[in-house]
C-alpha cells in the first residue's frame, strides 16, 4: 500500500526537521532552519516517484530532500534587497529581513552545497548530476528575470520547470532507472511544473492571469491536469499517489 | 618528464579561457570569467599531484578547474558590500562593483554550480565529495569570520586550508587512490595550506605577522617548508614538481 501524498509530507518534515547539518556551519543552521520552511510539493513529488518505481521513501529522502534544499536556496538569494527584495516569505520574515544580509548570502551558499553533499551520498553520481543542471538552469533563469529579458515560457520553464523536472530525474536516477526508460516519466514532469506555474499564477492574479483572464486561465489548468494524466497513464508503474499530487496541485489555494 | 608547475599553469589559463558554461547562464557568463582571475595556485597542485599519481594533466583539468570555481566563487561572495565591502580584487574592480550585487550573488551561486558540474564529470562522485566537504568548510570559515568568531587557526583551517586540502583530494579522487593511501598526501596537502597562509600574512603584513613579528613568522616559513619537505619525501610517488611548488609558494612576492 503505497504512503498517499500527505504520509510522504510527514516523512519529508521528519527528516529535515532532524537533518544534522556540516558541523563547521555553526550557528549558520540556525537561518538555513528558519528558510527551510514551505509546502514540501517537490520533495513528496520526489517520494512518490520513487514509491511508483517500487523503492522505499526511505531511501529516497535525502535526494528529496537535497531538491528542497536547493529550491530553498533559490528563494533565500532571490528575496535579497539587489534582488527581489522580499521582506517576507511564508508569512514570516524573509532570512535577509530576519538575520541580515550578509547572513543571508551565506545560508543560500551553505544550503546549495548541503544539497550537493546529501544528492551525493548516493553511490551513483547522477543524482547530483540531476540537481547540478537543474540548480544551474534555475540561476539561468533569474537571471533572465531580473534583467527583464526572457519570454515567460522559457522563465516558467527555467526558474520552476527546471526543479520539477529534477523532483522526478532524481529519485529516476536514485533508483537507477535506465537513461533510455525515463523519457515518459520527463514528459510528466515537465506537464506538471507547467500545471504548477499556471495554478501559482491564478492564485497570485499574474503571469498568465494577466494575459488570458482567469477563467480562460482556468480551462488552461483543466487540459493541462489531462495531458498530465495522460502522461502518468503512459508510464508502466503504480502511479495512483502520483495521480493524487496532480489532483492536488490543480485544486490548491495557497 | 613531468611538466613543471608554469607548464601546468598555461594548461589552466587555456582549459578555464575555453571552458563552455552551460548556455541556460547566457550573458551571465561575462562576470563569471572576470571572476576567473588569479594565480592557479590550487588547479596547479591538483594537476601536479595527479602528475605525481601518473595520470595525465588533461584528465585532471576538470578537477583542477572545479577547485579554481569554488575559489572564485568564494571571493565573489566574500566581496560583496554585506561581506567584506572589497570593491578591488587583483587590481581590478571585483565583480559587485563593476556589474553590481544582483549579478556578483548570481555569477557566484553560477561559479559554485558550475564547479560541482565539472566536478561531476568524472565517473566516481568522489571528486565532488571531496569538493562539498571544502566548499562547507569555507563558507563555516566566512560565517566565524564576518561574526568576529573564531581563533585564528580554525579560521584558516577552514578558510584556507579546506580548499588547499580539497586540490589534492579532487586528484586523488579523481586517480581514484584507495582511501587506506591517502592519508600521506593529506598530511602534506595540510602542511601546504599553512605554508600559503602564512606567506600570505607575511606579505599583507597581518595575521601570524602581527602576533610574533616578521622575523619570527619567516622563520616559521623555514620551519613548515621543512615539515611539507618531508611529508612529500614520506609519499611514495615522484614528487619532484610538488616540491618546487612548495618552494614556489614559499618564496611567492605577491
Amino acid at each position: 500500500m503505497p504512503l498517499a501524498p500527505s504520509e510522504l509530507r510527514v516523512l519529508v518534515e521528519a527528516y529535515l526537521d532532524e537533518l544534522a547539518l556540516t558541523p563547521e556551519l555553526g550557528s549558520l543552521s540556525e537561518p538555513m532552519r528558519h528558510a527551510l520552511g514551505g509546502k514540501r510539493v517537490r520533495p513528496v513529488l520526489c517520494l512518490a516517484t520513487g514509491e511508483a518505481l517500487g523503492a522505499r521513501p526511505e531511501g529516497l529522502l535525502p535526494a528529496a530532500a537535497a531538491v528542497e534544499l536547493v529550491h530553498s536556496f533559490s528563494l533565500v538569494h532571490d528575496d535579497l534587497p539587489s534582488l527581489d527584495d522580499d521582506r517576507e516569505r511564508r508569512g514570516a520574515p524573509s532570512v535577509w529581513a530576519q538575520y541580515g544580509e550578509a547572513t543571508a548570502i551565506l545560508a543560500g551558499d551553505a544550503l546549495l552545497a548541503e544539497a550537493f553533499r546529501l544528492a551525493l551520498s548516493y553511490p551513483t553520481g547522477a543524482v547530483a548530476r540531476e540537481l547540478v543542471e537543474a540548480t544551474l538552469g534555475m540561476i539561468g533563469g533569474q537571471w533572465l528575470d531580473i534583467r527583464g529579458e526572457g519570454a515567460r515560457d522559457e522563465l516558467h520553464r527555467l526558474k520552476t520547470g527546471a526543479l520539477f523536472s529534477a523532483s522526478v530525474g532524481c529519485a529516476l536516477a536514485a533508483v537507477e532507472v535506465p537513461a533510455a526508460e525515463q523519457a515518459p516519466w520527463r514528459a510528466f514532469a515537465s506537464e506538471l511544473g507547467l500545471l504548477f506555474q499556471i495554478v501559482d499564477d491564478i492564485l497570485d492574479g499574474d503571469g498568465v492571469v494577466l494575459d488570458v483572464g482567469v477563467d480562460d486561465a482556468r480551462r488552461q489548468v483543466d487540459e493541462v491536469v489531462e495531458r498530465t494524466h495522460a502522461r502518468l497513464a503512459a508510464i508502466d508503474a503504480d502511479t495512483v499517489v502520483l495521480r493524487d499530487i496532480v489532483d492536488g496541485l490543480a485544486s490548491r489555494t495557497a
